[in-house]
């Protein structure tokens, strides 16, 4: 993976972290750590710590960093698994008294800098480029959609070619269909393409009533079926993420009704899309689309109904990542890729979610994989 | 998932993250959070602070815990998105002034609590009991290495059936076997039975000299083949590890020399394994057996050669955690789950490591599953 940061110049920065808990790493290093490591930024300077047996490997996947084993620091041997101690070791041989950190920077650690005459300054977002994609990063997100595109076909199919018995179960070559066999499918799709999605949901009627529920057991007709499927491609580690929702046999005119609000929500919410455009106000003009189609959104008998998650997040090298389409008034700008989701949920009925990945461009937006949004199948 | 903390005295206990940036939420509350969230433990009690969305989700998966939502707590609507201002509001309706929190406790949130007046207490680690697994968290373990032996099989398999060309190439179906074809059946084969490994290792001849290379390209006869497999089950999360090193056609006098003392040195260390025992003992005793075998460990021309990473590691709801079989002078004890993986690497030859998962237990310590360890195919 190629590094992404163009910056040369600002406050010194330091992370602490492996691939999964400090994705800024990579980001900016080009760096996939299995185990945590430290990383050092200052102007054109750009320095990983890594234990002995990543040495070789960082060398050659982060060519333009330098690369230090604790040893190397002087670290003694019984702080050689402190990345505190690493960290520290790192400071004293850059002569660096002030660090800008992100805001989930470890604890411990800051402390310990502290401790030794260091000032850490939380900085929140300690990247911002990152929402602003590359080409490159596009690409790569468009991979990650196409996968999730052909996955949701494969899942799609399953359901359409099932018979609906007596009791609303869909039987698929004579078995109950449920949403393992469903989730199975999407989960073997993916991995032939390189792909993995690690809580792919299929959930069907009062389950989907509940937005992250993955859905178990069998599948019946007349109710909403919603497949979220969010992948990451396993070569360069960009997610996709998208969301249908299918029904077989004849919906009640009620789901009926709350498909069309979602799927016009959906509509109306990425005509918005553009450069400029506060993120926070496309989030309104869906829940006020929803108030004044009659859906209400409220907690009932202690359960949340109606729409009541944000209109979207930004996809990249994490599934939920800035720009959020929610509560803060951001403005959006040209390279952001991000999800348009809403979707309206009543426990008696069930959930209705549609969702697709964007990019916004300089005059708009475009899909980065485009998939039939029909209901009924 | 079943919540496994069995303590309820001590100080409260507060804990910010995602399931991955936080495992010990899932391990103390039993929810899978996708997004940050907030939990709190006292003695009994156990807290939850979730987003609108997961409320539902929360309150069935998490039945131990009590659950609010952000807006429950009074958090005010700019600080809706602030997993911060949610561990403040929870405080102070808690009425708790002081916390203990994990090494990696994200500092921001820190200085907000302080700055309200809370002490933060670091403790590391902040859950000592997860090293010690339940049966079922064993039976878990034991079900993502199962699957990791079948797709090792797999793969051993693939080469097996494969031909020798003229050049050393291994060809199979008249095209060359490579590292990516190898990691294509691997993946595959974890998948069906629900698993799933990100960085699966294929790396041939000089690339396996260095541990954590994933490998790409043709195959060769004589070389060695390094295969590290380490999925995680996704029904319940825990991981499996497992790799060995397999040789196509002849081996060198060389490359046999250094696969019979990591088969030797595995197998030593594995006869040390039983509660009491210093981890870094066992560690110690690997060192020294290559080291009196002629194998020599340290740096040349910049690269790390010998032996240089640890013996083993923890094995459960993360592929790396506690206890370490390194350098620390930790005692192991009966339950735990550790890998034991020597290994040998030389630039000119390539690597051999093998390694197993196994549970310690009150006499000894038995393999999770088995699997072959001839290098010959």
């Amino acid at each position: 993976m190629k590094d992404k940061t163009k910056k040369t110049s600002g406050p010194a920065r330091l992370l602490i972290g492996d691939a999964d808990t400090c994705v800024d790493i990579e980001y900016a290093s080009g760096f996939h750590a299995v185990d945590p490591i430290v990383f050092f930024l200052h102007g054109r300077r750009r320095v990983l710590v890594v234990p002995d047996m990543e040495a070789t490997r960082a060398q050659r996947e982060a060519h333009r960093c330098v690369v230090y084993t604790p040893r190397a620091l002087g670290v003694q041997r019984n702080q050689l698994r402190s990345t505190s101690s690493w960290a520290a070791a790192l400071l004293a041989r850059e002569k660096m008294a002030r660090v800008s950190v992100a805001p989930t920077f470890p604890l411990a650690t800051a402390r310990a800098l502290e401790r030794k005459g260091v000032r850490v300054d939380v900085v929140d977002p300690l990247f911002p480029d990152r929402a602003i994609k590359t080409a490159d990063e596009i690409r790569n997100i468009a991979g990650a959609q196409r996968a999730a595109v052909e996955a949701m076909r494969a899942a799609t199919e399953m359901i359409r070619r099932a018979k609906i018995a007596g009791d609303r179960r869909l039987m698929l070559d004579r078995k109950p269909l449920t949403s393992e066999r469903v989730r199975a499918c999407i989960d073997e799709t993916l991995i032939r393409l390189r792909c993995i999605c690690e809580l792919t949901i299929v959930a069907g009627g009062r389950q989907s009533a509940d937005p992250h529920e993955r859905g178990s057991g069998p599948l019946r007709a007349q109710d909403p079926i919603v497949i979220d499927i969010f992948p990451r491609h396993l070569d360069h580690g960009y997610w996709g993420d998208i969301t249908r929702t299918l029904v077989k046999g004849a919906p009640s005119a009620e789901l009926t009704k709350m498909y069309r609000a979602v799927k016009r929500a959906q509509h109306e919410a990425l005509q918005r899309l553009k450069p400029g455009v506060v993120a926070s106000g496309i989030h309104a003009g869906v829940v006020k689309r929803f108030v004044d189609l009659g859906f209400a959104t409220g907690v009932i008998d202690g359960k949340h109904v109606g729409f009541f998650h944000g209109t979207g997040h930004g996809v990249g090298m994490e599934i939920h990542e800035a720009p959020n389409l929610g509560l803060r008034p951001t403005r959006l700008r040209a390279g952001q890729v991000v999800t348009v989701e809403p979707g309206l949920y009543y426990p008696d009925i069930g959930g209705v979610r549609i969702e697709d990945t964007v990019a916004v461009t300089p005059t708009g937006w475009k899909y980065l994989a485009t998939c039939e949004k029909g209901m009924l199948i």
